[in-house]
């Protein structure tokens, strides 16, 4: 079994890493990085470079592919290759997955038309421009295709997928291996959770105290 | 501020990237990966690279030195070179941090003699062989020495060190824009919570099922 995960400029180094991290544990299966050009590719912050091992080219039939997000979505919504791709990998694919904004390449490509899916909290409003129905839950499962909201939630993506793929026991060795016994020390995680005026504040985007 | 995050064969991948994607939203930092070669590093599974920009002679006063786990720390910890330069840090760091069996490096360096601390929960003995009380906490914090139990904890202790380096709003805000409201779909991620015998299978590495 091959999983492919896309890299490209200006992705969010956790929404690739979080999944990687469980599904690399899957037996029998050979993890890739892919990109449009093999070689570095940096990362949202321009401080991190993972090494994409493949071509596009390379990478014609993956049974999984994963598609993180990042600022560098927007561009990257107007490569025409890369849908090209994504299209082409999809025709084939056992499971076609997205972290955080990776779901609005996956809508661009228009692989996600009138299918249930997430995203960033912050990117509902594109993912239903793009035809597809965004729901608030964390990881959507809607035929073939599992979104996961913002960044960490990857690693939840990664996790259920395992148990689809490898049974709950496995899923089981897999989390307690990665101690994944999550202890957040704030409740912010979620516009739910997070202070009002915190969330407003970011959903203007004129205040930003954080990038 | 510079945040140092070594990199050395076979490190653990979500060890680095969970902190580092909490602690690269800090302002006025820079983040840089560092190994004793600058240039891609492998991780435990052979699947990932990720590029070190400086060796570890071009990164000599960071303020943080974040220092992830693997499987590989069993032969950096007999790297002297590599000890040589966590003491040589660690006399001028503001905080000292670790990631899994990270802390068996920074043991292994004299770090932690007599200080309270936490590694993958597998790797307690050999810590306390090295001279350090483990406590099962998931995130330690004994003076300026932090360190996080297994992989995925990383990510708790990125977000507490940001909380003290940059204060709660700014902290909630970090886990807001990362969506870090974890909900995995087992509760098997503790050796407290995960069936008894899976714990013990894991335990005696006689029968491991997922690597």
């Amino acid at each position: 079994m091959q999983i492919a995960i896309l890299l490209y400029d200006r992705f969010t180094s956790l929404d690739a890493i979080g999944p990687y991290e469980m599904l690399c544990r899957l037996p029998d299966t050979e993890t890739v990085f892919v990109a449009e050009q093999a070689g570095p590719v940096t990362n949202d912050k321009g401080s991190l470079r993972l090494v994409a091992e493949k071509s596009l080219d390379e990478v014609r039939t993956p049974d999984i592919v994963v598609v993180p997000g990042g600022p560098g979505t927007e561009e990257t919504l107007r490569n025409a290759a890369l849908a090209d791709w994504l299209r082409t990998v999809d025709a084939t694919t056992t499971w076609t997955t997205s972290v955080c904004t990776g779901s609005i390449l996956l809508a661009g490509a228009g692989l996600l038309t009138g299918r249930r899916a997430t995203t960033h909290w912050l990117g509902y409003d594109t993912l239903a421009a793009l035809g597809a129905e965004p729901t608030g839950e964390r990881v959507v499962v809607d035929g073939k295709y599992i979104t996961a909201a913002g960044v960490s939630s990857g690693i939840d993506m990664g996790l259920t997928l395992v148990g689809r793929l490898a049974g709950d026991e496995f899923a089981q060795a897999v989390q307690l291996l990665t101690e994944y016994d999550p202890q957040p020390p704030y409740d912010a995680g979620s516009p739910l959770k997070a202070p009002a005026d915190l969330v407003a504040r970011l959903r203007s985007g004129s205040h930003l105290i954080v990038r």
